[in-house]
């Protein structure tokens, strides 16, 4: 016979986790959505919407199961896989605390080490251990695991700011000098990534979507 | 030297695939939603939203990472994962075709397999082979993989479902009988899960969410 309290705890964490698709981000998705909304609403055209956290780990993983090969070390893919499914978890209770925002990362570490206690603790004992300690080594960033999930997890939100031509970047009037150096860890995970991420932003320089 | 033109391949791929958080599913996310909107629209208020292909991918992979054990032969969780991140790319093309839809499942496999060309033949070619393989053995069922992938695929809807007490089975006047024969292959993946899902569905149906 199943254990079935096993079976109800590990839904319970699940259906918690749905959560993520409530809590918005930056960064727009790469092409104008509408999402279906009640009658009589009048958002009638697409517009540039912000990705949710669902969307962007969905990006992490699939970001992870096709560039695994630039890892500076070798890394198992399905831990790392894991870990940015979970990467952005906290967020249900914690937030999004966007990533130039000086004064709300002050207080980002406690929050967010709450809200794991909470989360993870929905699961039973084994698989809470196994998945908060994928957070925590992502949080550490000291495992080529980690620094890999890292390293895609400042990539992915380039990429889709940059097909938008900086849409968020402008709103937040981020320069050239901030995003070069929140993109300076990509190295640690992979050498050859952040070479071609490097030119890119130069190239997004050079056209003055991101202002010098 | 890296093969640039090989990474921009598979960044064009990612990037396509990012149109997934645009094809919205006929199920709703569990809690009531307001994305963030362009001033002056006026749902103002949070509103059950519909969840879109990748915040459903994002779970199945969730799902899969959570649930694995409960699978009735071993399986490979990794292919899995990969498997159920990529199983509805090919509705960027072809579009998302409601289960309980008879006409549009007609056209499905024709309109799903144009789509696959185009969609994985973007990456390069030894992962187009891997990525493309991997969708069809979703569609054929035939590997223990496939099988989990797509209990995972039914179980995470009808959860989301009845966090809702099936608003969107309301929507569309799907009975009992439907969901209970949809939720039958469930079984080949997991018996145990299936077991479990059969239990929730009766339960259901005794409180009248679920039309006899």
């Amino acid at each position: 016979m199943m254990d079935m309290s096993k079976l109800e705890e590990q839904l319970a964490f699940l259906m918690e986790a749905d959560k993520l698709k409530n809590i918005y981000r930056q960064t727009y998705t790469r092409v104008n959505d509408l999402p279906p909304m009640p009658e009589g609403s009048n958002a009638a055209k697409p517009y540039p919407r912000r990705e949710n956290d669902a969307e962007h780990s969905f990006s992490l993983a699939l970001f992870t199961a096709v560039l695994a090969e630039y890892s500076n070390e070798p890394i198992d893919i399905l831990k790392t896989m894991k870990m940015v499914l979970v990467h952005d978890i906290v967020e249900i209770d914690a937030g999004d605390t966007y990533c130039y925002d000086a004064a709300g990362n002050e207080t980002k570490a406690a929050r967010e080490k709450a809200a794991a206690e909470k989360l993870f603790g929905l699961l039973p004992e084994t698989q809470e251990k196994e998945f908060r300690g994928l957070w925590e080594e992502f949080e550490s960033g000291e495992t080529p695991e980690a620094r890999f999930a890292a390293a895609m997890d400042r990539i992915q939100p380039l990429l889709l700011n940059l097909s938008r031509n900086g849409l968020s970047w402008k709103e937040h009037g981020i320069h050239f000098g901030q995003v070069e150096k929140r993109m300076a860890p990509i190295a640690d995970g992979s050498k050859e990534l952040h070479s071609f991420i490097h030119g890119l932003l130069e190239e997004a320089r050079d056209k003055g979507i991101l202002p010098e």
